[in-house]
């Protein structure tokens, strides 16, 4: 069914020198070979695994983003797309080099369409850079991956967050997108509509696949009305299960909270210490917020407490006020520092499994096991009303064993995910460090992924060796 | 980017001969030429597009499909996927000639898993069969478009209907698919996880693809709890715009409505006739539906109360008992036969036009005086909630004049809709009938579903010529 694919390699130096010639022709001082530029673009915040572009370039609109890939694809050049260097599993590292695209400069709210719930944005926007501009609109954008991640970034790895359980991931609130593609053709897909059965879903296809089918360059965005109450609430719990069953059943029963999250014993202490939380205990906690009319969350608030009661958790504390809902949700926000804070010296990822809610005990429980079994310091935290939830593993990068330690550990996560009905990314992506576990959890799919990879990427020039394995693997068709 | 494709056209007697062998020694009795079986596979419930297949075939799981899709594709011959016949855009119709594959038989409820609101059925299951296997299990699957149709024929045409305002459509209910891809192997997509950030979202892909594809032979979905209360209420205005103005009203303050249907006068007037429904004028209506706790329910019907009556409205009839409720229910479900039965003798299709809210008033009303200028009787009915709505375009099929003055009308309600933002299709999808709206409406994003159609069927056996028009027309890319 496929035409065979060149394997891809390193440009050579002519097609490199032929690129960077066009490029600082028409972008100049846009168009950056500097060391450190070229460091700082070269690696996201996961695992150690930087490899440097050849250069970055600064576009200013699609026009532009177009010109640099036709650029690349007459010459055969990679092309990555980066937003802030944010991303977790190594999807901005230039693995066979080639030109970096900085979307930081394409940072325009295009409209915002009030009476719509909805809004255009260049792919450089941040999400707290629309949320200031949607000040005063009464409308908000919820996808809060704690970082302040680009949209255009968001989009590419189908990212999600805190306020996921409910007001859905990235998958549900991009209406459409504007997509350089392989070709360096600018092609819009999707629609304002909030529903259509109008050909396939390319807006889908897009979200998701991580620079590896073309550029996005804009996002449509759905919004929702700034609720008319909101409150936080922490309940604690003596032992972790109780804690996860607390929000097995508050999904089963449908209750719809807008946020629920876990942190185990490990995090809450690194919480309290790093944050300065006080009155709190170092054990299994949740964090939940409400929203809705007043009433509503009111009713929310009384049921949760009633099942974490009957849990064994103990009374909630809320915090109704914007600043004290802030420290809350700043604290879990600073999770991942709070967990460094625990081991100077350290390097630190996250792992991100996702399963089934019914295994959520058994897989969170099962996962502290083995991590104790490591010896490793690894806080567990989760947003786990969809079932999602991250290992922080901490390990001495000077120390091998400890290294190859948490990389088992890692891997373990995801197998143990996948074979519970689970994903082995809930919300950060493939990049390089998942192919592996993309095979096992997708199987003879891959070969479709493939296929479409190699129609919508002859060339495999976008973001190439990232998101799909392209060169077959066993147990995976085609 | 791509290789030339032949052109479609009927099999060769040779090549058709093969296949009904090979069909016949597999299948025996299920595979069926019997004339009055053709004639009920040839078509759909849309306007006149009968063209019968040459074979229907009932196979009973995946294996078998995968066995049909393989001999088709050794001979070249088209396959058409085939659920109950209720699709609305020539979905079914065998313009090519070939294999109808009836999946009525593979109506198994796979698995229901009610602690993680999900279940497994194949495509044949029905929504209603599937409701109904959900009994006592405290949850129920809320998509309804009306017809009883299959979940793989409505996967296929990323169905929606009343409650997608509240609960979504296909495309955000659908957690994975089996598929037998166009070479005749059986993949499997998506997870059972609430999100994944893994890989491609072939899932996506397939919903919507109406058989293009491939084909679907099994489903995953959502579910959700049976609300713990649920009330129904109609409200009547003086004119249209004051009835579409409260329900832009209410979808931009994010009222949680279940349900919120439009009948306009005349198609209230023929459901009064036809479902004998008393003390309700002739006038435009909303219907509404809403679900949640007891004191939710009670302050959703309280606002749209509030809001209807700053809008003119009357104040509203509940039906809060299940007997009240699905009498009401039942007599929008059946608009479609009130409304033929306005004019006994003539034949009657339905468009499907979708727009941003904010533009409903606009598109309904221009609508309305369009088919008023045309002197046909035309109801309109909407899932006004999602700026969704459909004209029910009656007409003499004697009446070469009328015919086309029904198809004019039609075509210019798509137009307008894609002028306001919107779509040419909010459900129905694009079969035979939307081609040259589709391109109208997605321009150069045409080419690169071309590119995915030829990548995953390079023989174009998968229900050839619909969905995506293969021959490049104006206005469209690649």
């Amino acid at each position: 069914m496929n035409a065979p694919i060149a394997s891809r390699r390193r440009p050579s130096p002519e097609a490199l020198a032929a690129v960077l010639g066009e490029l600082e022709a028409r972008f100049g001082e846009r168009a950056v070979v500097n060391a450190s530029i070229l460091e700082q673009h070269g690696h996201g915040e996961g695992l150690a695994d930087a490899a440097l572009p050849d250069v970055v370039v600064y576009p200013h609109d699609d026009e532009e983003v177009a010109a640099i890939v036709r650029s690349c694809a007459a010459a055969r050049v990679p092309v990555i797309a980066f937003g802030v260097g944010t991303s977790l599993e190594g999807h901005v590292a230039a693995i066979h080099g080639g030109v970096c695209v900085d979307l930081s400069q394409m940072n325009r709210v295009l409209e915002i369409n009030a009476e719509d719930l909805d809004c255009r944005v260049q792919a450089g926007v941040t999400r707290e850079e629309l949320n200031a501009d949607l000040k005063g609109t009464g409308l908000f954008f919820p996808i809060d991956p704690g970082a302040n991640a680009t949209l255009g970034g968001m989009a590419a790895t189908r990212a999600s967050g805190t306020n996921a359980v409910r007001y859905g991931t990235m998958r549900e609130n991009v209406l459409g997108l504007t997509v350089v593609t392989a070709d360096g053709d600018i092609v819009t897909t999707g629609g304002r509509a909030r529903k259509s059965s109008a050909g396939y879903d390319l807006t889908r296809l897009y979200v998701g696949s991580e620079g590896t089918l073309g550029i996005i360059t804009e996002v449509s965005l759905r919004l929702y009305g700034v609720p008319e109450a909101m409150s936080a609430a922490v309940g604690q719990f003596d032992d972790l299960r109780s804690a996860v069953q607390t929000v097995i059943v508050a999904m089963q029963m449908g209750i719809p909270v807008a946020r629920i999250e876990l942190l185990d014993e490990v995090q809450m202490d690194a919480c309290i210490r790093h944050s300065k939380l006080e009155g709190y205990a170092a054990k299994p906690t949740l964090f939940f917020e409400f929203h809705g009319t007043s009433a509503s969350v009111a009713e929310q608030a009384e049921l949760m407490q009633q099942l974490a009661a009957e849990h064994g958790g103990g009374a909630f504390r809320f915090a109704t006020a914007q600043e004290d809902r802030s420290k809350l949700w700043k604290a879990r926000h600073n999770a991942y520092y709070a967990a460094l804070a625990l081991q100077p010296g350290s390097f630190g990822f996250s792992t991100d499994a996702c399963v089934p809610i019914s295994r959520l005990a058994d897989c969170v429980l099962e996962t502290r096991a083995d991590i104790d079994a490591t010896g490793l310091t690894c806080p567990i935290v989760g947003h786990v009303g969809d079932g999602n939830f991250h290992v922080l593993v901490l390990f001495d990068p000077h120390d091998a064993g400890q290294r190859a330690r948490a990389e088992g550990l890692a891997s373990r996560v995801s197998m143990r995910a996948i074979a519970m009905g689970g994903t082995c990314t809930g919300e950060h992506g493939v990049g390089i460090h998942k192919l592996e576990a993309l095979v096992a959890e997708h199987g003879k799919a891959v070969g479709l992924m493939r296929t479409i990879k190699r129609a919508l990427d002859p060339l495999d020039i976008m973001n190439p060796g990232k998101t799909v394995p392209l060169e077959q693997a066993t147990g995976d068709g085609r």
